[in-house]
């Protein structure tokens, strides 16, 4: 394989891609796609609907089946590790299967952007290429949609913001002297716990899709709304994506 | 005047824009454009570039002249109030002499993301329109570009980032717990104080320009270099926009 082309495609609109992610879509010899997610229908759909757009036939795709993350025991990072390993082993049988030959371009769709708790660098690492033959081109990432869904910056003025998970939120709480905090991959509600009743949330689901949700307001008063809404809506589609911003009201 | 749309441009490839930031683009009635900054030619020409090519001309542009920024005391909050209150005052004398209509819809070219150390938000706040009538349309951001370009990601695996500014850098130091830090608007070449010298620095500057420039490696190793180069940059083209990462290692 030549290079292997991490591309952002941001979220589930499809007008938030760039021409230079269209151009490396259309330019890729072979493009790697996981089998559906479960349930996850609509963003399957994001994903084809593109490929079909930019003439990418399925004689250029090679699905493969993601792996499932063990999930018991507390040895996070080297759950993540096998993890990793596991998914790098399905795209080299992907690659075998389609006999790539040495000059190939290969390209993965990454929701959001590559360098933002994704996996993909990590495990693009294991191929054992060339600095120069692992590629990324960014893409709009969920965080930019909330906000700019809220009509708000993601900074107070010059103020600094920390973006975390929401394990890390229950695990170190909010930290001291940090008033902004983005929060990723939070299936919790952690946002629940949080003790400081008068904060403001901003939070948001499905962002930049049909079906985008977003909530807003003093974090006591509207934090039942958002796990209530969160769980109907999950049942109703089958699967949710959210992010919040939490901000502390200057004292 | 109906919207005023916020449209992300990225930085300086012209590629990184989205197809939503083309639209917009095309859709508006009246450009607003500040002046060509100082000696920035080269973003001058990127943003003049896109919109001929997206079919704008010079009748549907209004140029405005920045106003420059109290610097002197150490009010910065209120510097930077008067400021945003003297570029609102200058868009609105734009559009009475453009005499805008009711359903006109007026854009603006933000590089980078509006959401991101961007005063546009707070301007169009202080034109007294509803919440619907502002428009953020999101843009790659320097953060991405830079990550992208070395090949690393944002956060270690389930770790939290700070993305802060020099100037909060220098006053607050390096937070505890939090082992990756995004530095923006630093001029003064903050790190270089950084007292952590086992840490690594991915440095970049003029992202996504032909001009970039990237350098990596052990703070202590590193820093003396970054400087050098970003002064020579500096001189040689008139203007530098630069940004940088700091990540301690694994203890």
């Amino acid at each position: 394989m030549r290079e292997i082309c991490l591309i952002g495609i941001g979220t589930g609109n499809p007008e938030h891609i760039t021409l230079e992610a269209e151009r490396a879509i259309r330019q890729a010899d072979l493009v790697l796609l996981p089998h559906k997610e479960d349930g996850k229908a609509e963003l399957a759909h994001v994903r084809i609907t593109l490929l079909q757009r930019l003439g990418v036939g399925p004689e250029r795709i090679a699905h493969f089946d993601m792996p499932v993350r063990r999930q018991h025991g507390d040895d996070y990072g080297q759950q993540v590790d096998e993890w990793h390993d596991a998914i790098a082993q399905r795209w080299r049988a992907s690659l075998v299967a389609h006999s790539m030959a040495q000059s190939c371009r290969v390209a993965l769709l990454v929701w959001g952007d590559p360098v933002l708790y994704d996996s993909s660098l990590r495990i693009a690492a294991r191929l054992g290429l060339s600095p120069q033959q692992v590629r990324v081109v960014p893409g709009i990432t969920s965080m930019q949609l909330l906000c700019g869904a809220h009509g708000i910056a993601l900074n107070d003025i010059g103020a600094p913001f920390l973006v975390t998970t929401g394990r890390q939120l229950q695990k170190s709480g909010w930290p001291k002297g940090i008033d902004t905090l983005v929060v990723m991959l939070d299936g919790q509600c952690t946002y629940e716990q949080v003790c400081e009743p008068d904060a403001d949330i901003y939070w948001g689901a499905y962002l930049g899709m049909p079906q985008q949700m977003l909530i807003r307001g003093k974090l006591a008063d509207v934090k039942a709304r958002i796990t209530d809404q969160r769980r109907q809506a999950r049942a109703r589609h089958g699967w949710i994506m959210d992010i919040y911003l939490l901000r502390r009201r200057p004292a």
